[in-house]
């Protein structure tokens, strides 16, 4: 608990100065004022989190976190858990999907086996199990508090290592068969919201398989009681333990003043516990893309982000975060590489 | 008018066989069936477009026509006729945003000067102007019918060559002081929309602006009566010359089976165009991002494009396409280095 109390209380307000004067350089340039929209955003927020009038990403990671899910026991499942372990060796051997979106924008793919429930081949993988997969959820807590708490201070070292290593942009991937069945358990938790409205087809459900879904979130919650003003309680009871180490991740971000990247539904869930934690902590995130998991964009109104790519995506993996790395650092060369009005002899 | 003709002419369905085929490619991949969304029809469109089981965009160009308006008469337009001249003059020596957001992606800009009003250093610049600057639409038509062709015909010519220079994915870019205004025109006339509805800011208008250009809308429809069953009619009266020379490039990318891109709500009134000139072309343009100008998504719903990135850009330029280079790219990795499921041993 000492890590993440000292990880929380680390995180600062960005640095107004270099944002108001990140401003002033982009309204300079030869373009009308604002018309690059969000990648002027983004270029503010860079200066104000990394403290700089030349925002410049050195190193870019994905965090992929992997774990397994009690709940999996409940029987609506697309996949068998076994999938969880497979993809783990997939990433570390490359050709999974992160892997090739990953490469194609210059980012380095790390593995973390942070709760898989099933045996594989760990090389290439970092091996930081808490438990083997959550309990399941519709009987009782899915990991006691102090699992929870673990698992995020273990992303927050994993993170932490990165960041000392140069890696700069951090994008967060999720591997958990079974996953988005927490995640929507989380955001009902924090949005007071129906588990009807919540629950999505995750990687393909039918409907029989949605309402199923539908009732095991809401007997989690029953069973449970989450208390939406206690983040910790809730992720523990009705989390999982990829999305607590992406938490971890998140809030190293926002305390080592590196920004993070949220992909889809299940890191956008790691993200909301991270705001509840912490609000500063919102300021470092950069949204990515929309995905096709229908409570997506509630998802990312509680948090307060809006994504800058509609992919119809659904993969997980950091797919999405992936994509948006390059949006992130064209961002930053706008404010380094465009003339000014003045360079051009107009006033 | 032969060149127009015979572009048309050229223009081919999709390939089914290598459209199924890449569909059935991407679904042996190790991933949940579609759950790349438009990557993957992406990666289905272009083995459709291209005839190969295996997209590969080798040269990247943007075709950045520049052109004036007489409609600057008007005196509603936030910058000077000049800033046309200036602009170009910056493409071909670097710097614009243009520049930096299409050297990002690795992609050549072409700038084209096809009715530039005033005078500049045309070093870089390739010079093919129809004449210069429109007319003001609000008094007479835009300009010629010959005018209209000899233009776009231009685009298909510079296009043309940039293919023969083995570039096989273009984007499309205008610059044009006041060119929101003609867009707007075009898309009211297909659209048989009243002139209130299409208009937006363009590059920041207030009310005031936005009223008088809302009139000098309906009023250069009102006195040319456009025929939407005419495309040509439509572009020669409330046209401009940069987005007749766009509808070109995009034609001439169908009639060669390259990919077109398109960008913002400029580019997008000439792939209207073009889409009513000829639908099968819509087969062959990508949408990129959805501009801050109010109608884009009216003008792109009309052609039947959804587009992928949310940026809130309104600068034009190419500056949207060129950031969906990188997401065609990615694309065209996915079925060529992801792995497949039997690749792993699972069935």
């Amino acid at each position: 608990m000492v890590l993440l109390e000292k990880t929380i209380a680390a995180v600062q307000p960005l640095n107004e100065e270099y944002m108001q004067r990140m401003k002033q350089r982009l309204d300079s340039l030869l373009k009308p004022v604002g018309s690059l929209g969000i990648l002027e955003k983004i270029a503010i927020q860079l200066a104000g989190i990394m403290e700089t009038d030349n925002p410049e990403i050195r190193k870019k990671a994905v965090v992929l976190m992997g774990g397994d899910h009690g709940v999996l026991e409940e029987g609506f499942h697309g996949y068998p858990r076994q999938v969880t372990a497979i993809m783990m060796e997939r990433f570390a051997k490359g050709g999974a999907g992160i892997n090739v979106l990953a490469r194609h924008v210059g980012a380095d793919v790390f593995p973390v086996d942070i709760g898989v429930a099933d045996p594989y081949n760990p090389e290439g993988i970092i091996v930081r199990k808490i438990r083997p997969g959550t309990a399941n959820m519709t009987k009782g807590p899915a990991m006691s508090r102090e699992e929870a708490v673990k698992a995020i201070e273990t992303g927050i070292e994993i993170a932490g290592d990165l960041i000392d290593r140069g890696y700069n942009l951090l994008a967060t991937g999720d591997m958990g068969i079974g996953n988005t069945t927490p995640s929507s358990a989380i955001l009902a938790v924090f949005g007071n919201y129906s588990p009807a409205i919540v629950t999505g087809a995750g990687t393909g459900l039918d409907k029989e398989g949605l309402e199923k879904k539908r009732k095991a979130i809401a007997r989690a919650i029953e069973v449970n009681r989450p208390d939406p003003s206690d983040p910790i309680d809730v992720l523990a009871k009705v989390g999982g333990l990829e999305i607590a180490g992406l938490t971890g991740v998140i809030l190293a971000g926002a305390a080592r003043r590196v920004p993070v990247l949220v992909d889809g539904f299940i890191t956008s869930a790691a993200a909301l516990v991270a705001a509840r934690l912490c609000p500063l902590a919102v300021n470092y995130m950069i949204p990515s893309h929309l995905s096709e998991e229908r409570a997506h964009i509630l998802m990312l109104k509680a948090i307060g982000l809006k994504p800058m790519l509609h992919m119809e995506m659904r993969l997980g993996e950091g797919t999405g975060a992936a994509l948006a790395m390059s949006l992130v650092e064209a961002a930053t060369k706008i404010p380094r590489e465009m003339v000014t009005f003045q360079d051009v002899g107009l006033a």
